[in-house]
């Protein structure tokens, strides 16, 4: 059976005019891996309320799990968690619990809870909130949207709190053969081992160091018997290469 | 008048299993900031042949330009080149310009042009090649679509050989003042300078230093003298504001 799959939403002008190098691509990418969840897309999109809506309704529709991240502070253009409300055409308003959580934290801070961070509270109706260990305000999740903050520290808190409640597949495991030659000569060997071991999908990544070319080939299956007699035929294919 | 709209496609299942950090992305977003080019989207698929020319047809028809990274080497999961002549119903062979590039290259380093190599000489009918300075085989741009390698040494060498046939739009400009306020009480004076500067767009990016928080508020137009007047309305109301 096919591993549940996933898709991933980043919202945000900064990434898009390179500003900031957004991190948690990379980082919920390896949490899904090992959970056996398949990150199949990834898009980022602008703080733009249709580039939102439209991207919304469309990785959920078509996948089973919907990640977003980005868009949920206090600020004018923080608008994901209206967005999400559109998507799903339903109401959005500051809900008692998430108020209860600022107006604590505030209070214990010394700070008001003013307009701009009740904002933080707006939950579109129906949603479950999630978990923010680090700055309180929480992310929530909308069927199967988990809206989730873009501070990375942020982000990787509430991926903590997602993913116990999530049921994931087979874990993608994988080996990696370091090969000394180019890519052009390890190229027909692989072509034909890929085809020799259907369950296992091979990778190549080349590599220069010191006017040395080489590749990484990394071979991935959730299937562990599979992997074994992959990684066994690669070695016989290149007796060359390193662990 | 607004700047031409750009899309990027990046291609590859390392990038989506987590094994690799994207690069090419933030760099490619970097550049086309400054050359006026707004980039608007970004796509991450698999090596997957229906994913990536669903994704090339769609992007290719909703923005300007369009960039794509990743998939264009020698072995069986470089799929790219197939997928870009499919996307455009069109044939794709080995080209002799692209060979001939390849031959004198293997020749020169007394390498054979196998047949895995000679794959990176099939180029879609109607193409144009881009240079390629750092490992010869060639990148190549479609109609709208600029084919390019995904290692990142290789993509900034073709990206600096695309960027002078673009013609940008007014570069964006930008100013930061970092405020040492939460920003929750940065929103609402942000806010207001947001409506009184609509050729200006504010965005405010929280940082959290040894328990003190605060925000970069970053200031962005086009239009300099724009530009100059937010930036005073924003020291006026964050007095306390660095440079």
């Amino acid at each position: 059976m096919a591993n549940p799959s996933a898709a991933m939403l980043v919202i945000g002008d900064e990434i898009l005019s390179g500003r900031t190098r957004d991190a948690n691509m990379h980082y919920l990418a390896g949490q899904l891996t090992e959970i056996g969840i398949d990150l199949k897309e990834v898009r980022v999109v602008s703080d733009d309320r249709v580039a939102i809506v439209a991207a919304v309704q469309e990785l959920s529709q078509r996948y089973e799990t919907v990640f977003t991240s980005g868009g949920i502070g206090p600020t004018h253009d923080d608008i994901t968690a209206d967005c999400i409300a559109e998507a799903f055409a339903t109401t959005i308003d500051v809900r008692e619990d998430a108020r209860a959580l600022l107006q604590t934290h505030y209070d214990r801070q010394g700070l008001e809870l003013n307009a701009a961070r009740l904002r933080m509270a707006r939950i579109p109706e129906g949603a479950a909130l999630i978990d923010n260990p680090v700055s309180v305000a929480p992310g929530f999740r909308m069927k199967n949207v988990h809206v989730m903050a873009g501070v990375p520290t942020v982000f990787k808190a509430m991926v903590a709190s997602v993913l116990p409640s999530l049921t994931g597949g087979d874990p993608l495991i994988s080996a990696t053969l370091r090969i000394n030659r180019g890519e052009g000569d390890i190229a027909g060997p692989l072509s034909e081992l890929s085809l020799a071991h259907p369950n296992v999908s091979f990778g190549s990544y080349p590599f220069q160091n010191d006017g040395i070319y080489g590749a990484n080939v990394v071979a991935r299956s959730s299937d562990s018997s599979a992997l074994k007699s992959a990684v066994e035929a690669l070695r016989c294919a290149f007796p060359d290469a390193e662990e």
